[in-house]
């Protein structure tokens, strides 16, 4: 009884290609480099800015002596945050420009504006900043003791949060085996091969400052602007460049790069640019959330879990960004897709004297996943268990509570292990490695699994309102502009959107036109983060393009005499009576004649959710995805050199707008998985980061990348358009658990600190310190 | 009884210019030279475009020799019709390129392509283009004759609309009295300071042509690029830049520029600009209708109307524009604001190869203004009446049938009239001009009247849909963002959509933002034309506002505990309750709060119109505004130049949006009059311009300006938004007859030929012929 479809995706690009041109019209101009990025926009009279930034992790500047930088050629002014006329920063967020107090080693002091990139660059050395320096606080784990520096005079502590359900305590001390397991996961960044940049045009005479820069989440980064400028929301406004990818990367870290623009160009009346170069990209932007995880869990003599106790401590870094939704999603999803009678989970983070935590691929997701898969394979080992089997017995399923309460429905995570177990086919591929093990000294073979849930958007617990809006509007000729605020981050947003007015309404994709984004125009759509873009703003215009086809067939019946219809090839088709139809053009003509109007405005919001956010038990989710992946790996025993041969992962996608769509988004996944599984890591020393640019901070090449398979499954959810479910950031989720889970099984030896790196996996050990 | 509030606006504008600056911000970008109009715009790779234009008034193009034009220095390409990828004319409209066929001397033939505009301007000259001639039809009177030349093959008649109602043969046959008259007007023209100019990129990788022009009604001009083009409406994005005044001229006359620039783009992968210096925008650009008109009229002792006939003509020139609207609204309101038993109008407009005809501010009213309120003067003068009594004698009235039988209400005739006489002080003024004249010989004065009214929008018998959509989205910090694509054309459109949000949410101006239009993000307002603003347009916008004020009472309910409220300073306050208040910051804050939004799509459609287009009897126009003007002129009797002293205007406006607006629109229309009435011409001959710059077509300056006091009615309409009515065409409507009747009143001879120049004055004819 299989009640979805199931593709096996195993075309190569060219065969597609040209589908993929005619439906992903953005790839072209990426491809011919037409794509106009921020950096390259070049203005009459444009000025450019550099960034003073913090030598010292904690401290308040005494004076900024600019006097030499001032005298250099081609500069204009030093700009401070006594300048800044609006709100140098929000208190624990996001300084434009430090007031007095560093809190980091990258921390903006001051922005020279010059009348070239390199008179910026040279006079932003000579800007000589005194500070007294501060104790700093460099390790999360000790951040809530009571002599710990304090970060921010308000604690060390951002948000904390819990799940507790049941008697932990007690049904660990009762279970026939316990087990106590510390992970942790590192510092990575986005690597977004764009880097941070933005160019603002403050106009004196209206009053308006344009702000053009690559970024996910417009209308917030509007609001730092706006904020920063002491003006109205709308007297700012910010128009999407095309975006070198994101990866969540493409908040904060551009809100500072367009605020600081902005306000250069407010001062001094001309367009400014500003851009960072890969260093300063590394030294200031945000990172994924490093965790600590300390695991106790009860299970018996089966494998079934009875109880965890969870303690998570996540390092939120110098301020405030998406920590509070991250910090939550943790303490929802530590204990993976699995039922767990009795919980006691606390997520608390924490603020320490290093680079600042954002959102990142994943969201909290990829730490906890990482956690729990490595866990539920270690209960496998403790009882000489099957993985499979182990995981079989203590996944989610439909009717039954969630760990932390939720009565699941809708739980694909069967299909998704079944069609895992159809592709790789475990018992043949065993045998097969344990024959190459068997003739093999120094190099082994090993098989990991790992399955994947996880919550779509912000959720009950976390921070932000999950809405969306977008509009679609009918021309006369039949062709259609769907406007949205989803920023097309490289992810296909702007594919999904059109797919959606394409399959709402039958009409062609070459019709259908998606706008840029330019907050003028746009209502919010709520930030592109978290894997909302389809469910949310998808949602929005799926309901706008549904009013328009409810208008459409209400127009339509004189020449059908039904309703029951369906949309097809630019007509409308009676259901089940294929001759009796009437063109679209003909009833979108109808309409204009009536002086009636196609235009709709799509509005969605997320149904509230009953979720008790004292315990942390309820619906914390409206929807979840499920996903199953596994890795095959070969280990050189003596090097520790990991190659990921293949790599399957099923994802299930609830309808593909695009097959092949969703297929990149599951490689591009993949690759990041592996960087994060065993190469990707900050390393910071005395809070400076050592490893400033890509030859000390490694990610996969393409020869890193294994043998792909992607799996896209379609069971159709409730809640997204026409079934749709994100996919965005579980691609990556459950890839470093599979692989790590893999090296284990081929060299017996468990990795519980990512990345496992070639120390971590010749010796058991890693020579750096963290 | 004044039911309505009266202003007589005497302030000087240097008292209010920062109330000015404050509301128009676009005057400040003007007055700095900071706004940037179409041909500011210089891109990397621009190529320029020059037109050939046709040389001969009807033609058979027989071949096209671009040798020598190919080899000149910075020449790119030369294009012909051949190479246009969509459709080059539609049948009887806007030739981008003539394909084969020339029909009037300035018909475009082919574009040259080049590096600068001067290579283009050099290149243009050497195009040999060989013509067989075909006999021109250059005169609108003979154009049914059954020899005339033929235009188009479809015959010379464009449209024809009749307003036929009683028996006027027998009412006619059966009056006391009977006078037959003649009038003609005028082909004039726009004279924007700007002259006609656009600039359009295609981009090859998205398939998108971005043209950036100054456009009235911009959707419109999407259409004809893309038919051009030959591609889906949303493959075209049409940006307002900057409009230098459009007067109804930036219609054809930018789709032309624009569809030769995007044309050029599309051919070249290069941007392009194309712009008309003044001889080329004279020579080629459309220009207010010419009529030739024949009045007979019945009438008692008293002076009251018993029947009309009339036979109205209209030069259309070469090619339709709105020649249908413009034709209809003359066969409704030829025989002026008076109510006439029986009548029988009929209006045929027709082709001839000259330059084409198009919406000039009145799109039909001033031509026939200017007959009827000849006419009404010349009954008086007949019986030896005062002309103001036989005006109150037949003016419309409340509840009376008007011509064309529609039972009319609201009519403030009576209002304006008053207002006039209260302001102009007839008798005593009289009094005044009779002792000049006694004591001057060659000077004398003279005093005239006129009365208008004006349907507002297309009206049931014209052409085009009368809709307007607007979105209205409050922003969480209260700024608010307005969007219509309504053009500001320099009429104060987007100040008027501010004030309309201002009024109906008590937002403060400085936080509203009225958006630039761009196709890609607005819905279809319709077009800019006909008085259309303010009722349509600026109704879209009160629907958006008054949802979103609905919203705010809702959620404000909880504070005040009443639904009756105001909104004023950003607070929402119960009415009659002043201390019981809210903020309306609060409650924005409760909308968001709740997952709601504050976002809305107004849409506002004429309701349908009771008349029967067979008879051209009905409800013609859904409202009518009404004026009443007075002017006082000194006629050199020797040199027949006409010096306008002193002008009056009184115009019923409804609600003033911002009165120093109204006032500069009355101004204008007033100086748009005079020329009208006494200077402007085109000159043809031959189917040749023959005035061909300002030198030869003289507008008026400042000192031809009369001491203008303009009276705003503000007597609340039941359409417009606020009770707001029109005002931008009715401006210009009654001046021409008020100074016309004054000059008859000074000289006692009666011009019946527009303009009334120096000829006409002093000798009594014209020496030009027609």
């Amino acid at each position: 009884m299989k009640m979805y479809i199931l593709f096996f995706i195993f075309g190569n690009f060219f065969a597609r290609k040209e589908s993929v041109m005619n439906k992903r019209k953005d790839v072209l101009a990426k491809v011919t480099g037409r794509a106009v990025y921020a950096n390259d926009i070049e203005l009459p009279q444009m000025v450019y800015a550099k960034v003073v930034r913090s030598t010292v992790p904690n401290g308040i500047i005494r004076s900024i002596d600019s006097k030499e930088a001032s005298r250099m050629p081609g500069v204009i002014r030093i700009i401070t945050a006594e300048d800044i006329p609006g709100i140098p920063s929000l208190p624990r967020e996001r300084p434009v420009l430090c007031p007095g107090r560093v809190r980091y080693i990258g921390d903006g002091v001051a922005l020279v504006a010059a009348e070239s990139l390199s008179a910026a660059e040279d006079a932003a050395e000579k800007v000589r900043v005194e500070y007294e320096e501060l104790p700093a606080l460099l390790d999360a784990t000790k951040a809530l003791e009571p002599d710990a520096p304090q970060v921010h005079e308000t604690g060390n502590r951002i948000a904390r949060y819990i799940t507790r359900r049941g008697d932990a305590e007690k049904a660990l001390a009762e279970a026939p085996h316990v087990i106590s397991r510390s992970y942790t996961t590192p510092r990575v960044q986005h690597v977004c091969i764009e880097t941070e940049a933005a160019v603002a045009s403050y106009d004196p005479a209206t009053g308006e400052t344009l702000v053009r820069c690559p970024v996910n989440s417009p209308f917030p980064i509007r609001k730092v602007v706006a904020e920063t400028l002491g003006c109205p929301l709308t007297d700012v406004r910010v128009v999407l460049t095309t975006i070198g990818a994101s990866f969540g990367g493409k908040n904060y870290d551009i809100a500072m790069a367009s605020a600081r623009a902005a306000l250069v160009s407010r001062l001094l009346g001309r367009p400014c640019k500003v851009v960072l170069n890969r260093e300063e990209s590394i030294v200031e932007g945000t990172k994924r959330h490093p965790l600590f995880a300390d695991y106790k869990v009860g299970f018996d003599e089966e494998g079934r879990l009875l109880a965890m106790k969870i303690r998570l401590t996540l390092d939120g870094g110098a301020y405030t960004s998406k920590t509070f939704p991250v910090t939550s999603r943790m303490a929802i999803e530590a204990s993976g897709p699995y039922r767990v009678p009795a919980i006691d989970t606390e997520a608390v983070s924490v603020y320490t004297n290093q680079v600042y935590s954002d959102a990142l691929r994943g969201f909290g997701s990829p730490q906890v996943d990482f956690c729990s898969e490595m866990l539920i394979d270690e209960i496998a080992g403790y009882l000489g268990k099957d993985p499979i089997e182990v995981r079989k017995l203590n996944m989610l399923e439909n009717g039954k509570p969630s760990a932390f309460g939720q009565i699941m429905e809708d739980v694909t995570l069967p299909e998704c292990l079944e069609a895992l177990e159809d592709a790789v086919d475990f018992p043949a591929r065993r045998e097969r490695i344990r024959q190459y093990n068997d003739t093999h000294q120094r190099s082994k073979k090993g098989l990991g699994i790992s399955l994947l849930h996880r919550g779509e958007s912000f959720g009950a617990a976390g921070q932000g309102i999950d809405t969306a809006s977008g509009m679609v509007s009918i021309q006369a000729d039949g062709s259609v502009s769907v406007c949205s605020s989803i920023a097309e981050v490289g992810q296909g947003g702007s594919t999904m959107v059109v797919q959606i007015v394409h399959e709402a309404l039958g009409i062609p994709h070459e019709k259908i036109r998606y706008s840029g984004v330019d907050t003028t125009f746009l209502t919010d759509a709520g930030p592109t983060v978290a894997t909302r873009g389809t469910v949310f703003s998808g949602g929005a215009i799926y309901r706008a393009a549904d009013e328009l086809r409810g208008k459409l067939i209400a127009y339509a019946e004189k020449y059908l005499h039904t309703r029951e219809v369906e949309f097809k090839d630019n007509k409308i088709i009676a259901a089940g009576q294929p001759d009796n139809e009437v063109s679209l053009q003909q009833v979108i003509g109808d309409v204009f004649a009536a002086s009636d109007h196609l235009n709709a405005l799509g509005y969605y919001a997320a149904p509230p959710l009953e979720y008790d956010k004292s315990c942390g038990v309820g619906d914390a989710y409206l929807s979840y995805v499920y996903g199953a992946a596994a890795a095959e790996v070969t280990v050189d025993t003596r090097t520790g050199f990991v190659s990921v041969d293949e790599f399957f992962a099923v994802h299930d996608v609830g309808h593909a707008f695009d097959k092949a769509e969703a297929e990149g988004q599951i490689r591009g996944g993949v690759s990041m998985g592996v960087g994060y599984a065993v190469m990707e890591e900050v390393e910071l020393h005395k809070g400076q980061i050592m490893n400033r640019n890509l030859d000390g901070y490694l990610i996969p090449t393409s020869l890193d990348m294994p043998k792909t398979t992607p799996i896209v499954l379609e069971i159709p959810g409730r809640h997204g358009p026409l079934g749709a479910k994100g996919l965005g950031e579980p691609a990556t989720c459950a890839v470093a658990p599979a692989i790590v889970n893999a090296i284990a099984d081929a060299t017996g030896r468990r990795i519980r600190n990512l990345p496992a790196n070639l120390e971590q996996v010749a010796l058991g050990h890693s020579i750096k310190k963290r």
